[in-house]
């Protein structure tokens, strides 16, 4: 009966040898049953119909969209409070940590140094020590893996609580460590984590675990609810609600639906809620060291006002020089992590925490050392800037630091910005009204060490972000081509602070090429409306350049790891290829309606194909393709037994498998394996019996014609979020054709769409009842 | 040979009888013949890649990127400069008529009202005069038939070069005219037209014309210009580049791509810098009583920075209030526009014009003499408010003006905004630092006046935009319930401009129900980002009311219109029904591969559907779908007679058809009716002969199997842009499987690219050789 149909079927060659990039794009193929799409939504969607029949289907409708709204909300809270706990961990840590070693250094330089280096090595110990033996998967940037997600790769362990833990703690150490890195991707992350375990009510293994939390049980509503947990990142790690929005939309989403929009922007702003709320808590000092610079927000709003028309020539070489920058550091930390991840990384945990320690003490060897031998600036003129307290008090973070000089009226800039936790060393390097604050040679020296130690650290096994260190190497060149400009066209009202802030936006831009969101995450930050047509410019230019040369960021990250990003726009060689050519190659698997358990098993165990068409042979002795059934699936009903028959017949059974599956039985866990053809056990006598597969198929998958332009199915592909499309022979005939009249008119009454509905019920629909004897 | 095929095709009954709404959607389907989807693009690009086979294929492309951006760039400097010439005109117009009123006026109040009136009626008539007599599609906003082109609906005109030309003159007179609408809306319309005949290379009519820039030929390139074109236009009317990217993304596309996002936010770009130059120039005095008004800009960052937790309630109520006042204002404006277009407007052009003089005429009583009726102020204390200027001096449009007052130094409230242009009157509204500079009667008299007038206003023949009364209306009741919180709370820092703002929002939320771009558009124009988060609140506060009793104003009013637009959610009763149900009244129409003339001619005379399958017979004797063929070209093949053959066989001709038609011979222009059954003649000769279709049909059109649920029909349907969807019986046997991995991996040598390519051109698949003999 189980005839293989001689047919062509995507062979998954196992490449498992030494090309590792090719192994690990399978291996991610093979993780990814995570079955993002709606045909997935579809079949349960069925099952769950036939579950609940017409009375209870109003109401659980309304608690269904009432808890989607309540989940965001919790997002929103957990995710704000996320990332002011870190904030308040990193900003006391750092604040200790300084204010330790300025008092020891009164006595002992080298003391001061000891303890600045130790106290950041213990702390990067930390977050390694936690991501390694903990959380592997806490480890970098993570948006790469939850782009992954959100276009249908699910990366293991990407979304567990474990994973959110090691985030959080992770970040805390590397951060407050003073490594070159930010903590803004790794907060995108934990927005992520948190959605996800709301989502799917908590986390079993974890002791928090709701079970009436448990409604979402489709993939589709998961990825929404992570959609809205990267914004609310982005909203708490930048403190911009809209740029949040638009970083989900632009740089993170891969099927977005307007009806999304709304849903995120409402997380956005609870979370600008919560932290506002919070941070006007600690301003009545119950929060230790955490003071203003508590969350970024480098405020430009009372510097350049205008600019000149001949001012756009050095801003557009600002996005030149960042668009070159951008793609070098791109290239650079790419050659980098992918030798880390095939050489290094590869001889054990050992390893990733005596690297991170070692990066982190050459970084404190930098930061404390280089100032050192730096020689200091005396204050400028009291009378002339009355404005500026030069040196600044002790204890607070502001320019001018006197690091190392002999006398009380001297400042060392290099201090300023390298000696400093980054997010006071930008609001340095962006304040206004401070011309020639930084030698150029003092910039030039930090912006080639910051860059290389940017580089070095990124992919090490902590959580990093790159738009801090992005800011920070921006901004410094940035503000070395303000001075060119002070210095040449002597005009008063231009500031270098502006120019820093452009400098920053083009980095940002030459590297991550974003657009929008990103031009909006910075006017956020800075508070600034009036440079945002600069801004504008800036990025424009330093994408195109950086375009020039390689792909994002992320997108070269993700291609590293072999997360397989479908890009939004299709190659231009599938303009000439057709469908059926793709898949010449390969022979089709498929089960006929009754199909024997065991042959089900063989097939399992000797392919590793996500989903199977279903055919059928009418009384007539044609075949029919009766849908599409998905290995998850499968692999339930194996392990169930309750569907198991003894003859290859079929019956009409009508609502009997309600009885014996829910639809709870059909929906794997996120972020776990899931169940696998290893795992089950049959004997012998199960192996003989026989198994009906119609009422667990999808019964419409989409189909193509075979020689359909490659284009054209990409496009259905990438637009509908799908995983498998079937190739099927030109159609014979045309039993109607559906136009936009179809699809507007409503049925007049209800009543109409109830005896649809019934006819449907009652499979009286020709095909089925001769599929049904 | 050609016998009809006994199956179902849409049955468009020719409804034309009292119900008004039937036969006008009835009508918009006739004229949407613009066939906006991937399919027309598709079969052009294959004749196109016929026809410039491979050597001429790369440096077409570049050219083609190029003059891509070219034009974007050049919308971006026309949408600016027709946004500046619109504002400097009003402006100058408004001021004229502002300073001879008063000049006047300190002679004779009725002399006053008498030249005050006459301005306005003289400016409306201008403006209504305009529009009807030569551009009768620039009436109204224009939003919702832009949102109609971008969804698939092409109203008839609406981008041609005399609504354009109708628009700007348009609108400088119903703006300077002083009616309760704004120039907003318009200028979106605008920047669509300027897209659009950038696009095709200027309009053939009017003698702009430019052969070279004709590069276009395809809808989609066209949608996506008139998307930039969208947001070119918000961004100049607001100064809002974000806000206009935002507004094209959520409320005017339907079908969004990544890819467009860039190009858009670089048009956006392009807006604001040339508005800003623009003003920069004007600021030397060339520009007349243009000012620093000349762009809607109400800067309150000088205003409240700081709220307490007990300000959320009447916030929130402020929302409330937003929610159910422009839900209200929906609904009446519908009511009243729909009866305009059922009865007073369809008595001809006159009516029309007196009606928009009448309105005028009672603006200008409302508006000159309410103010006579009020009670002046005595101005606040000098010595307490020291910033306070009152009453302002002559020649300026700031608070507090002198209007029918005896003493010197009192004020009229309702004159100050009743009595003013519209960006004056918002700015007042807003002012912060002007506590109780209005009575509660005169804001609640204004806002009761105001709101019927915007109500009564809206659906004149007149461009007519809704962001700036939406405006006025929001901030009167905003202010009301700031001087209420003022008074309750009696803490200082609370400012009533706040309220304004935010009650503002919270009626464009109500009424208009975007989310995400009206927010960044409150942000831009009023330059305080720190309101963000209370502006995100009103919005959904005031959208969650709104959209409980109807829907968005353009939908509404797109709906009134008759413009079938498919919603982004596909309704809830296709879930339950299959495909070939919604086609099961209908009857298929479909061609053989090669007809006669004589039946093709009947067979479009006798219904307007604008596809038709394509069917051949095999050898076999069985029947196969070849494809599907556009009305459009039909009616070209038919007018050009070049395809005529006198046998009913056909034969493989291979490249010969390249030499007969070029791909410009397919291309509609943009917004003409096209060709019509009507103007093709045939002789009965030409009628005996046939044409074999295939080398015009679109080979794959997207099908779907019968017995699919209308839910996924409808997505497919709606994220691809589609106009015709095959409904298919079940496949009999699946040829392949396309998994995401069969998309991402590339063909490993271009060689085997070039070969799958030539097999193609060769036709050497196994179906079309039976079909070529």
């Amino acid at each position: 009966m189980d005839v293989e149909y001689p047919r062509r079927w995507p062979r998954w060659s196992p490449l498992r040898s030494s090309d590792s990039s090719a192994a690990s794009l399978n291996h991610q193929d093979e993780s990814s049953v995570n079955g993002m799409e709606s045909l997935d939504y579809e079949v349960i969607e069925n099952l769950a119909y036939r579950e609940d029949q017409a009375s209870r289907g109003k109401l659980h409708y309304a608690s269904y969209v009432t808890l989607k709204w309540l989940f965001v909300l919790l997002i929103g809270v957990a995710t704000g409070f996320s990332a002011f706990f870190i904030n308040i961990a990193v900003e006391n840590f750092s604040g200790w940590k300084f204010s330790a070693t300025f008092a020891i250094m009164e006595h002992s330089y080298f003391a001061g140094f000891l303890v600045y280096s130790l106290f950041n090595v213990a702390l990067v110990f930390s977050s390694v020590y936690i991501v390694t033996k903990f959380a592997p998967a806490a480890a970098g940037s993570g948006i790469p893996e939850i782009k992954g997600y959100l276009n249908g790769i699910d990366t293991p362990g990407i979304l567990l609580f474990r994973t959110l833990v090691g985030k959080i703690f992770g970040s805390i150490g590397s951060v407050g460590g003073g490594l070159a890195l930010g903590k803004e991707g790794p907060l995108v992350h934990t927005g992520a984590c948190i959605a996800s375990l709301v989502g799917q009510g908590g986390s079993t293994k974890h002791f928090v675990n709701w079970r009436w939390l448990q409604v979402f049980k489709n993939d589709r509503d998961r990825r929404d609810l992570v959609t809205c947990g990267c914004a609310a990142g982005v909203s708490a790690a930048f403190r911009a609600p809209v740029g949040g929005v638009l970083f989900a939309l632009e740089e993170v989403t891969s099927w977005w639906r307007s009806q999304l929009l709304w849903r995120v922007f409402f997380t956005s702003a609870v979370v600008a809620v919560v932290v506002r709320s919070a941070m006007g808590w600690c301003t009545h000092g119950n929060c230790g060291h955490f003071g203003s610079g508590g969350f970024i927000i480098w405020d430009v709003s009372g510097g350049q006002d205008d600019y000149s028309f001949y001012e756009l020539f050095p801003m557009a070489m600002v996005g030149v020089i960042g668009g070159l920058l951008g793609a070098l550091f791109n290239q650079l930390t790419l050659y980098l992590s992918s030798w880390r991840r095939n050489t290094l990384h590869k001889r054990g945990d050992r390893v990733k925490i005596v690297e991170a320690c070692l990066v982190s003490l050459l970084t404190s060897v930098l930061s404390f050392g280089l100032p050192l031998l730096t020689k200091c600036t005396p204050c400028p003129d009291a009378e002339k800037y009355p404005d500026i307290v030069c040196p600044r008090p002790e204890g607070t973070y502001g320019n001018y630091v006197n690091f190392h000089c002999s006398s009380q009226n001297e400042y060392n800039d290099l201090a300023t910005i390298f000696f400093n936790t980054q997010d006071d060393a930008i609001r340095n390097l962006f304040s206004t009204k401070t011309l020639n604050e930084y030698s150029a040679s003092s910039l030039l020296t930090f912006l080639a060490l910051f860059f290389s130690l940017a580089v070095i650290t990124f992919g090490t096994a902590v959580p990093a972000g790159q738009f801090v260190p992005g800011i920070m190497i921006g901004s410094t060149y940035g503000r070395l081509v303000g001075m060119f400009v002070v210095n040449v066209y002597k005009k008063l009202n231009i500031d270098e602070g502006t120019y820093a802030l452009l400098g920053a936006a083009s980095f940002l831009g030459g590297s991550m090429r974003m657009t929008v969101s990103l031009c909006v995450i910075m006017v956020e930050i800075t508070n600034n409306l009036k440079l945002l047509p600069l801004i504008m410019l800036v990025l424009l230019i330093s994408k195109a350049v950086g375009d020039a040369f390689n792909a994002g960021f992320y997108e070269e990250q993700a291609h590293m790891k072999g997360i397989p990003l479908l890009e939004s726009r299709p190659k231009h060689f599938m303009r000439k290829t057709q469908a059926k050519e793709t898949c010449q190659s390969q022979k089709v698997v498929y089960f006929n309606r009754v199909s024997k358990v065991g042959h089900i098993v063989s097939v399992l165990q000797s392919n590793n194909h996500h989903g199977f068409p279903v055919i059928d042979k009418l009384q007539s002795g044609e075949t029919v393709v009766i849908g599409l059934i998905l290995r998850s699936y499968l692999l339930v009903l194996l392990q169930s037994k309750m569907d198991f028959q003894s003859s290859d017949s079929h019956e009409d059974v009508g609502g009997q498998f309600t009885s014996r599956h829910s639809v709870k039985d059909f929906v794997k866990p996120v972020s776990s394996k899931g169940l696998s053809i290893q795992d089950i056990y049959l004997n012998p006598q199960e192996m003989e019996l026989y198994i009906d597969l119609e009422p667990f198929v999808n019964p419409s998958p989409y189909i193509v014609p075979e020689d359909m332009s490659l284009t054209k199915v990409y496009n259905l592909f990438r637009q509908l979020g799908l995983r498998h499309v079937l190739v099927v022979p030109r159609p014979s005939q045309v039993v109607g054709v559906i136009t936009r009249k179809d699809l507007i008119t409503e049925p007049s009454e209800d009543k109409e769409v109830q005896e649809l509905s019934a006819v449907r019920m009652n499979r009286s629909n020709p095909l089925l009842q001769q599929l049904l004897v």
